[in-house]
């Protein structure tokens, strides 16, 4: 039996041997240092990890696990692009390192690339895992608009309910989607199919709500971002919408114009102002409630899930690495 | 026996009756409006020709009609606002009516609506299809990065070659991908879909070539465009290229300051002295030549498919059609 840290170093050594340079060089250098950048490549592993829960072959994921992780990779680049994220990772994004048109035109071509690998899945259920590809990449959009459209508006226009459904759009269904592809390459059952998908959403809406946590929480050294940025950015992040909820009307004035102050004279003050209204309502207890819950219900489905106990260690432990993360 | 115009009419009842809205509205009225603001509708029509050709059923190349139609918008969505083109059919672009984000990230969601239609072919062919229909995708935006890397070159860089290379992978492949995708969803022989894929590669050739003729001697009251824009945007279009291989020295270092000037402070005067010189060296002539050549070829390669005569008829009438074309 694998632990997780074989399926994340399989995944690495994929990356690794993967040649994703062509010609024109121009088009595929910003190509080769997206895919190059590192992260988790928590979508891949999660897929071989499915794969394998189900008697799956290995050989048998790992073009489509280049797939799920090239197609994700390409999304980083168009939202870094639409978001002017300068960096990514530590070093400078796309758009900064070559312009705005190569990070248009790298990502359409990467688009292209997932399918590529997508496409060499030679398997009965290979319409069917296309479809359930395509159809989360189109909530994956779905889910992008709806975060830029989130940026202009109040804070009072979005409510926590239109929060939930764009991070489960633009987040969770991806993370759900590769553990749900991973099953079916195995040929799992649909009802454990759809079981692994649920514990997919509810993981990806953990990691999400934890990473606007960690905005207002986190340790800067660990998490490698300013705390507060969502602050400063004015981010209707789930933080700012729970805490609407909580305040009281006087509360409720002054967390709005935070949110409202576009340019703003002394952003550590505001950023320490938000924060504090935050401690008054005891948002931080709230928040680590809603992500245990996720993570509650994450664990529920992956444990009704009809397989062999001992192969779910591996997502298992990713789930408990998660639940512990400072970064 | 249905004649081109059956078909054109077709197409257009399919897109008339299609649905392009969805949810959330920011994202698909971009979709809507490109894929409404109407065109040729070249590729759509041609794979509906392939299809029947080879006695396919009409019902069965409808999705995928729509997939490359659709895809090819997303192209030019993405592709104006590479360019900066404020115009598309004399409206107003996507990043102009609304902003490069929107340009964007509705591209990205039309490229998956592009392969939502073409995952609706329910054909034994289905893998082998999209496969092709990807590669002609990688081949596309491999012709584009081609095209804009070389506005950054100078006239004596890009070689007659390498433009012929460019506009095939640019604008040739997907011609050629539509018949060859029609052809396959009726489940013709392996040869003569490449024949079908080489008559479509050297009519798309033509078509391209006529599109460089027609700007520097077009009509400009039935082209659209202004006479001589792409020598005011100093592009690198077979005129030149053709041009400066008929030029003697004098003449090339005249022609190639002209295509080096990049703040023209009379840009008529500058259009002028490029026409005399076209003129001079008998570069119409020269074009038409090779058009008429890539024509001629086109027909060739045509002639040679094995398959009902008369069904070849819209393809020929298309051909024609083409050749004569003042716009």
């Amino acid at each position: 039996m694998n632990n997780i840290k074989y399926y994340l170093d399989r995944v690495e050594r994929l990356f690794d041997e993967e040649n994703f340079m062509g010609t024109p060089e121009e088009l595929y250098a910003p190509i080769d240092y997206t895919l190059r950048l590192g992260g988790k490549r928590i979508r891949p592993t999660l897929l071989l990890v499915a794969n394998a829960l189900f008697g799956g072959k290995e050989e048998d994921a790992l073009d489509v696990a280049l797939g799920i992780e090239t197609f994700h990779n390409f999304t980083l680049l168009h939202d870094d692009l639409m978001d002017r994220s300068p960096l990514r990772r530590g070093r400078p994004t796309v758009y900064v390192k070559w312009d705005e048109n190569t990070a248009i035109l790298s990502g359409d071509t990467m688009y292209a690339l997932a399918w590529r690998y997508m496409l060499r899945t030679p398997l009965p259920k290979l319409h069917e895992i296309l479809n359930r590809f395509n159809e989360t990449a189109i909530e994956v959009c779905e889910g992008q608009q709806k975060d830029m459209h989130f940026e202009r508006k109040s804070l009072d226009e979005v409510s926590l309910d239109d929060y939930m459904d764009m991070i489960r759009q633009k987040t969770a269904v991806l993370l759900a989607g590769a553990l749900e592809i991973g099953a079916m390459t195995a040929g799992a059952p649909q009802g454990e199919v759809d079981k692994l998908w649920k514990f997919g959403i509810h993981l990806g809406l953990a990691f999400q709500l934890q990473d606007d946590l960690l905005d207002g929480y986190g340790d800067t050294a660990l998490f490698g971002k300013k705390t507060g940025q969502d602050i400063r950015d004015n981010k209707k992040t789930y933080l700012p919408l729970r805490a609407l909820e909580l305040c009281d009307t006087e509360q409720a004035i002054e967390l709005r114009s935070l949110f409202a102050d576009k340019t703003c004279a002394d952003e550590e003050r505001k950023v320490c102002r938000a924060l504090a209204l935050y401690e008054t309502v005891g948002l931080r207890t709230e928040v680590e409630k809603a992500i245990a819950q996720e993570f509650a219900l994450a664990q529920e489905y992956l444990a009704s899930v009809l397989a062999d106990e001992e192969k779910k260690t591996p997502l298992r432990e990713l789930t408990e690495t998660l639940m512990g993360r400072k970064k």
